[in-house]
C-alpha cells in the first residue's frame, strides 16, 4: 500500500486518483462540520461550490426536511440556516435533515476530487476510523488537503501526520515525502497539538475572529468513530451507502 | 519581512516573485554543484533546459574557456566534460570555466523564475551566507524548492529549513506555513541531518546509484561562504555583479 498526500487540491489531477482512496482534509472546518453533522444524525450533506447553487438546490427539498448551511470569508451567509462551526449542528438541529453545504475551500476539494471511485473525508474528529477504513479497504491511498489560500496549510498537514500515525500502528506501507513530513511534524506534538496549530496562518485567523471554541473542537482527537463518504455528490456515513 | 516557501516550482507565477527576493533550491545536487564550482573559481555557470540547447551555446566559446556538465536520469550525459556530481568540480577542473549545465530539475525551477529582481541559489553548504543576504537586503523572500519529479522533497524543504533557523538567529521576521514547517522539521535534527533526510525518496534513490560520497558533501551545512546570483541567464558569485 502507497501513501501519498497532497498539500493542496491545485495540483491534483483524475489520473492521480485512479483506483485510488481518497481522504480529503479541511479540519478547520469544513470536514470537522461535515463529520459532526452525520454523526450527529443528519441524514446526508450536499456539498456545492456556490452560494447560488445552494438556494437553487434546495427548492427540490420540502422546506422542513433540508438546511442551507455554510460560509464565505470564514463567516454565516446571509439568509442560510447554519454557518460553518461545527457547535452548531447540535442533533435538535440536525437530525434527519439533507444539509445544503457550501464554504470557500472545503467543498471545492471535494468537487475537485469528486471523479475518484472512493471518497471519504478526514478531520481531526475521525483519525483512527478514517486510518481503519484505509487498513481494511488495503488500496494505495491519496490524502488530498484543502489548503488555506491555495497553499499547504497546518492544520490539514498535521491531520495527515495523525492519520499516517494511526496506520502505522495498523500496517507497514511506503509513503511520499510530504506524507512523511506530515508525519514528522505531528509526532512531537501528538498530546497537544494546539502547541504547533498555533503557528498556522489559518488557525490564527480563526481566532482574531473569535472562533476558540471552535477551534477546540476541531483539535479534538477522535471523538468521532465515523467515516463520510461522498458518493455521486453526496456525503453520508460510509455504512449508509 | 516575510518569507514564503514554494515545495515546487510548478505552481509559482511572475506574480509571486514581483520586486521579491527569490532564493532557488536544489540541494541534490544542482545547486550545490553550482555553489561548489563557483567556489571552485569557475567563472561562471549557465543554466539551459535541454542538452541540445547546452551543446549550440557551446559553440559560441572557444574549447579551452567552457566545460559542458549536468545529467539526465541522475547520470552524466554522452560526450559532456562533467556529470552533476559536486565532487567533479576541483578549481584544476573548473578554474576561470564558463559552465554549461543542464540538469532535469535544478535548471529548469531556475528558469522558471529567471523574471525575478533578485534570484539566488541556495543549498545546506551555503544557508548561512544565504540568510545573510536575505538579512541584508531586507526585502520579502520568496524560498522555491525545485522538489522531486514535481512533488514535495524532504532534501529542499530540509534546506529551507536550516535557512529559516540561520535567518531566525539574525532578525525578527513572519512567514508561511510551509517556512514554518521547513523549521520544525529542520530544527530536531541539525546535528545530524542525514537521519531525517533518509526518509527522502530523492536520497534514496541516489543512494541506491551509488552516489552515497556526493550525498555526504551536499548534506554539509556551510561548507563555502558564497551566494551565487542569477542575473541575465546566467549565475555568478553576488560580488561578481
Amino acid at each position: 500500500m502507497f501513501l501519498q498526500t497532497y498539500e493542496t487540491y491545485n495540483s491534483i489531477n483524475d489520473r492521480d486518483l485512479k483506483e485510488k482512496n481518497v481522504v480529503v482534509i479541511d479540519t478547520l472546518r469544513a470536514t470537522s462540520v461535515i463529520t459532526t453533522a452525520l454523526f450527529n444524525g443528519a441524514k446526508e450533506v450536499i456539498p456545492v461550490s456556490e452560494v447560488e447553487e445552494a438556494i437553487e438546490l434546495s427548492k427540490n427539498f420540502d422546506r422542513d426536511t433540508f438546511l442551507l448551511a455554510g460560509e464565505r470569508n470564514s463567516q454565516k451567509i446571509e439568509g442560510f440556516d447554519l454557518s460553518n462551526s461545527p457547535l452548531e449542528y447540535v442533533p435538535e438541529k440536525v437530525k434527519g435533515k439533507t444539509i445544503i453545504f457550501t464554504t470557500t475551500n472545503g467543498t471545492r476539494a471535494l468537487k475537485k476530487v469528486a471523479s475518484a471511485e472512493e471518497v471519504i473525508l478526514g478531520c481531526l474528529l475521525n483519525v483512527s476510523a478514517v486510518a481503519r477504513y484505509i487498513y481494511k479497504s488495503n488500496k494505495d491511498t491519496v490524502i488530498v488537503c484543502a489548503g488555506t489560500e491555495g497553499k499547504f496549510s497546518f492544520d490539514d498537514i498535521l491531520t495527515a501526520g495523525a492519520i499516517y500515525e494511526k496506520l502505522k500502528s495498523l500496517t507497514d506501507f511506503e509513503s511520499d515525502d510530504l506524507s512523511k513530513a506530515s508525519y514528522f511534524l505531528y509526532k512531537p506534538y501528538e498530546n497537544n497539538l494546539y502547541d504547533i496549530m498555533k503557528y498556522g496562518y489559518h488557525l490564527r485567523r480563526l481566532e482574531e475572529l473569535g472562533y476558540t471554541e471552535d477551534i477546540k473542537f476541531c483539535l479534538t482527537v477522535d471523538k468521532f468513530d465515523i467515516v463520510p463518504k461522498l458518493k455521486n455528490g453526496i456525503v453520508r456515513t460510509s455504512q449508509d451507502f
